[in-house]
């Protein structure tokens, strides 16, 4: 099967909710890539719009990110690091992530994870707090 | 981790052989992304030079194929299919299917996995066979 990527994003790949708790992330877009597909993983899109940014937040499975389009930054641990098209991020367990657009145009990612992840839900973390402590 | 990308790949990943079989593939270089990722799946990235493609081949594990550069076609039973920058091939079971660039670009692509494909190897295809009829 073939999903065609046009100006809208890909043909019959609805955009969903990225997450919950409001104020822990801005501007971003979700679109899962692998629905249906009999596989141990999922490859979901992730759009942050200028300015957008993910929630800083920890859990035990990994990230592979790939950056698809446009630049930003991403911090893992206390550090932030400038990424750019076809850079890829390798975020390890419970390291704490997050993504940021401070460019001009819409950056695009890809990440795939581990598809069975039903008891390891993210834990978000105060971003001034030193890395590795959460907020609960 | 980040995994920077450059003229010659990305920093600190090796190209690696794509097939033994020689004559069922041509112009294919393999990079696997996920190396020491503690998770169920593999991203492996393949660059065709012009002219190159893939084996026909067809196995139980599916695929999910994200196109990030250059353009070609992509052979899925029977039918070939065009695919540019972008456009996903989810490859389902047992799906005979090959990757052939027929641009004048280098055609890169990222082919993510389930790890576990060890009992599950693939079977070469007859190009001029039915589709799913293998050559064993």
């Amino acid at each position: 099967m073939i999903l065609r990527h046009g100006a809208g994003g890909w043909d019959g790949v609805p955009e969903t909710r990225y997450k919950d708790e409001p104020g822990t992330w801005e501007g971003v877009s979700r679109r899962v890539l692998t629905e249906g597909l009999p596989c141990r993983f999922e490859a979901r899109c992730f759009e942050l719009a200028p300015g957008g940014f993910t929630s800083f937040e920890r859990h035990r499975h990994v990230h592979f990110v790939l950056v698809l389009a446009g630049r930003g930054k991403v911090r893992l641990g206390d550090e932030w690091h400038p990424v750019g098209p076809m850079d890829v991020v390798l975020v390890g367990p419970d390291q704490p992530h997050r993504f940021l657009n401070d460019g001009l145009e819409t950056m695009r990612i890809l990440c795939v994870v581990d598809r069975d992840r039903d008891r390891d839900r993210p834990v978000l973390i105060d971003p001034d707090s030193a890395p590795g402590a959460s907020n609960e």
